[in-house]
């Protein structure tokens, strides 16, 4: 069987092919990682399932390997590869902890594709004040944009676009069980948003906010950068 | 068609028997009324459709009528009617302009019961700063449990029952458009809530709102009535 | 990566901070358990899985462990520990004998939070004779609010809200198969009581339902303190 | 365009054919009523616009004209049409007043298939006590089966088939509004039920619930028939 | 804790009581199973895991025990035990092979239940020459009642209810996948079947149409009973 | 504001652009239509508004005009364009009468790519006697595909599947009410079919189902052609 | 009935609040512009309803008065105001021609933030070859970011996502009948999307896609100004 | 229990019988494919376990065994069974690399209906210029439907039927996560296409899809072979 990798991605798009590790063996991905470190020098792989991180581990000695356990994710780089560095800036919050692996996988992507991140995590509307501080002094620090991880009840990304001037990224996560539970009333409640300024990726696809988080922050970094020069 | 008004209502339930106006003729709610009148003195009706208004007030001359337009409610009284003051204090929050009417339909109704309300209208999560003022305020004043009515993302009543020490009562009203509008995202986000003691009612059920938080402030009068006793 | 604990809570909203178990590791629930030991001299955990728990109790050995298996919760208190009394009065009722475990969770952080719990379980609409008897008993010895734990139909909390005068908190369990299963025809058809005085929190959300009714309970029983003062 | 009637459906399935009014111009309405007295004697529409009942009553004037206004029904006889009395006998219960039409339809329809009804209306579980009396009394006159309408919480059919020896029929009507409203949560509340012995036909479908009805009632008689003689 | 079992419901309801076995644990049906033998002589328990299978036979040694593999179902008698036989006769029809398991607990309960059981099994729409000979023989053998078990597109039923004059339960069962699958897309079909004289029960719910059909077939049966004495 | 048409469709496709005129004004209506009439020499219109029609046809007088009332469709020609016959032949079955109109329109736009049409209207499974001999003979008259047009249950296109060695094209209608109504248990009854060799299009997309249908009678007319040739 | 508005909202989040039309009498627009005209020099108004038009246009004669029948949308100046131009450029896609309103609105929030906009229309999946040429012209310009409207299959934001190096926004539209109509399909279909770097907002919400736009198009210009500088 | 398989459909509709596996014995897959065998000398069973592929194999040595793992479908064949090549020619194409197991099921089985399979796998919308080329080659060697396996976005059956002139058939994958997963949107965004000539099979039904797109190509193979005749 016959398949049409997209090697051309990265140059057409300004972001990395991921693998999704969830539901490929691990013979496949090794496959796949050889492919990608020969076309780019780097292989991402996401949701890679605890079975498969030794065997990468094993077959990737002579590469740069980085393990992210928060992120159930991967990196690999050919020796020589240098990660580029945007000088785009986001911020990335999770409303509670079980929100965390999405958004540390959120925050991976953003970093492979050259931005610099800052966390706020465990700060969701149960307790609110726990926020302001941290927040201020994220907006101080000129991010170009923030992803706001929260399951439950969802409120979270609300209420931070209605404060801040950047534009936020929704990222709902399947926490949360009975009606609207697994992600879907924090997602329906991110789409019902009364703040402006807040758009959305579905339920756990930390690579598509950080996707989406890092082409906006590198088209302002590249800006800023003709700036400077 | 032989019908059976529950007169009893009122005496084994502590809430009144209200007439939803909205699915009736003019002269079938002018029948179910007297019918109330003769045998609690009062009638009240919700959802009341604007043509009936007239009519109501035409055949109930004789009677003290208070018209709520903004409840699209009404209450008719016996001359002789004395509504009685529980002591039983609430407070109730609305997130935008829309969803007023739905709360002062559960203020109506909380009021025919006894308690007192105090209002706080238009404080969504879009502009949380204020909301803060008002609620210190609410929470001053000894209020025994907080109605939040909002639509659209819901989120309003999960900030403030991270916030607040007594019950929170979730009501959902059906404003927003789109995945999750008419209220069904609103609901499911307070159903799914991270802040502690928060309850909730159907979409508009601003009748079962008040209702509840009535009985809830009623009992807590009851319990402070005999103490200054 | 950094958390947010919030030792607040208690003092602010006067309902602990309770450790969901189902999704946490072993030795994370030892780890946040620690942190509120030291904090509030107590640590709640819901929905521990059977795995956890004598690693929990070995842990905890100079502590107070109250294991309650059917509601699959653990309490651990430092020993010098003494849990508040508020005279606070909650009714806990179900409709068959699978909703016990999800009862038995709400009664527990009622208990918890310092109220007093009677109990009347498998009573569910297929057999309503068996209901009366113990309910006419229930609202004899005064309770301030009454939850009622169902599966498959729902119905019973509709039946008990039309009869008691007192605030009714319905809680769904996830029993029942087909359409409308896992507590989805349950949660619905609460919301669509057509008895007053009934509010609901999600489906098995027992800490939920008796975090609002001991808030509930508890502001009556402390006007009361007043009154006996 | 050639349609094909159903001409043998009565003597085939014991069932009349019955015009659906509401999707149909009032001419189609008396095309397809001529037809079908032609063939069987007899014509029924349910679903009836305000605006067709005049000008069915004008065109069917040499005929036997009943119209149940509540049910929005009507039956037409050719002159000499007897109809028979088979000697089944089915109770039929409405939760709400508003479930009166629903109710009055499916009591229509059995009536046409020979069957004697007996009412009781208006006894929803918002104050059971309504229902016991005319229940017991009910059985006493021995239905063979009994149809319970009940829109919001549904769940009267399932209170009723907790009690009663014999087969009940729910049906489920659009009333109701919010989350599970237009009888959704009626319906799957009663395909949930916990009491054994109920089957539903779909929300407002008083037709079906007539047919299966009288189809179960009249095969009883039959048998009680031949009994007899 | 403390249960309240329904001795009484046989006695009122005609039915019997009968214990899910999928969720409970094996000590715990023996328990219930001993509570029912010694109550009414018999205990039939549903949907028993296969684990539970050999432990209940050993308990039950001293018993009668039968075992239904396909209908993943148990009755136990008391030695003394006479199953009555009500001469009421029911129909069981299965669309495919997948839907017999269902069908054969339905026929298991209306045979606890008295009646006679004919099946005709794997007669799906896709072939539906297979079904019109067997069809006409049940019809010949004067059932008074037919159960359709069908999964997928839940099509038999509704062409069953067309073809035959007795009433029709339809059975919808949980087989098939993709959208409307798992029963959803047979039960819906069912609810909005244009064929007179079907009524449902939920997916999988072979108890619920055994029963209901049990309670038509021995209404009849006993009118049957008196004209023959 | 500047449109694109696709007047290369007809020419790409084989398939015919169509003015969808349920959301258009009537002038947009007209404007578009000279648009396609100076193209291809027609222009189709489906979903015409009543309103429409008299205007279109005062518009292009000189032009020759088809109106099919049934159909709620119209399509014009310009005088002299020759509609080719490609020599398909569609059976169109709708299994009501209410789904006639979007049966016709299935119908029109086949007719309008060449094909010859036989229809068999009214022969749902509720009177599945009705079927079979007309099916025979359209078998007989070797149509190359079939439609049909079927609501509420949809079982029919399982049933016709099932027993024709042509392929099948189902096209739900949106009749029925109550849960799964509008067509929903038609469209998922037939993605859920037992029989093989069916495909469907959305609910009342009779467009659509035209359009297959026509390709694959047209490429096997095509076939054919070359064979006589 | 005391509201709040959000005078700081341009201030705080640089972006407008807009008065939704739909739902309001027109004397309360005109109010509500006449506090945003006092505020901020500037009232839009979205969503509004034809019978507003007039009388808005005549009440705010003084005032420049900027109509976009195509939006449905109206901007209304203070005679000093002057719109800044940020320097930020976006495009706007339509994929057919009935996706225009939803994507003038998004348009007009834009331009009213400052930014450009360039727009293609009518370039669906169903004639993908119109795209690529527009498509290719509006890179060249240097768009910041892209919002493609769509209904139907909303397959268009996929398609585009894949192809270009901005971010996109994905703004679903009602367009569309059946199962997935009014928008679900498209927004689903987004959700899912496959292609990196888009993001959504909901059905309809022109608004919040304008918005989202400009606020990152703002970022990246107000970098290249500081550049420029 | 006795069952009635099949035997005549291959005759009857030119398709053959398929022995689901997913949810089937091996003893009764043993047993059924001797049945079929027996029939018509040959065996295909779809979706095998892997536990079951080594029996099958080690049963039917003295046959011709072909295994696709990739497909997880067997057929088998009496040594004596000749597949007939029926000339018709169908293109199967694939978004993704996860959509290939389902896609190569609708190969199989329309190439043990005679026909022969050109396939294109993984060329999704996410990079859509990997897709013209292998397209405009399928085209060329007269392809007489088109089978398009998607999941996620379900965007590329749309895209493809907009561009070719031959009948295509949408097969949705169950690939992808969040709203819309499992192939929900994938189904959904092909039930809404904009582009002519698209029906659809439920989600994963790979052998649907190849017996429809079979019927086709046979249908149009048998009239070229009258022709060459
Ligand atoms: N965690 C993830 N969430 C969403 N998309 C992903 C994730 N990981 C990889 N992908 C994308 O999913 C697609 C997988 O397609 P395929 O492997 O061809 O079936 C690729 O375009 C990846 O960029
Ligand atoms: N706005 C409302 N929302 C919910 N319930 C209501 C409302 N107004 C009246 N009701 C209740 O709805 C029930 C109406 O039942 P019925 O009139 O018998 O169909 C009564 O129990 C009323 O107390
Ligand atoms: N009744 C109909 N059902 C489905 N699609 C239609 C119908 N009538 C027209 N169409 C198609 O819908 C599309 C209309 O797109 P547009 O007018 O650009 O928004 C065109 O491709 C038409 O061919
Ligand atoms: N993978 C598959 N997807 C859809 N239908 C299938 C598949 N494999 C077999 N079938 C059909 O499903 C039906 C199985 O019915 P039964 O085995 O009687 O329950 C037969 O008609 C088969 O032709
Ligand atoms: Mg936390
Ligand atoms: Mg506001
Ligand atoms: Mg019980
Ligand atoms: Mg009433
Ligand atoms: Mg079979
Ligand atoms: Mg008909
Ligand atoms: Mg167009
Ligand atoms: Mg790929």
């Amino acid at each position: 069987i016959h398949t049409r990798p997209d090697p051309g991605r990265e140059q057409r798009k300004g972001a990395p092919e991921v693998i999704l590790g969830a539901t490929k063996e691990t013979t496949q991905i090794i496959s796949m990682a050889h492919g990608l470190l020969a076309g780019t020098g780097r292989a991402i792989i996401s949701r890679l399932r605890p079975e498969s991180v030794l065997p990468l581990q094993t077959e990737f000695q002579a590469y740069t390997v980085r393990t992210l356990a928060a992120a159930r994710a991967m990196a690999i780089y050919r020796p020589d590869y240098i990660r580029k560095q945007t000088g785009g800036h986001i911020g990335v919050i999770s409303a509670g902890t079980s929100d965390i692996p999405v958004a540390e996988e959120a925050g991976l992507i953003a970093e492979e594709m050259g931005c610099r991140i800052t966390t706020i995590y465990d700060v969701g509307v149960a307790g609110l004040h726990r926020l302001f501080g941290p927040l201020r002094e994220l907006l101080t620090q000129e991010v170009d944009v923030i992803i706001v991880a929260a399951g439950m009840d969802g409120a979270l990304p609300s209420v931070i676009a209605g404060l801040v001037p950047v534009p936020v990224i929704g990222l709902p996560t399947s926490i949360g069980y009975g009606l609207g539970g697994n992600g879907v009333a924090a997602l329906l409640s991110m789409l019902q948003t009364c703040a402006p300024g807040l758009s959305v990726v579905n339920i756990d696809n930390g690579v598509g906010a950080g996707i989406t988080a890092a082409l906006i922050a590198n088209r302002v970094a590249q800006a800023r950068e003709h700036q400077s020069r």
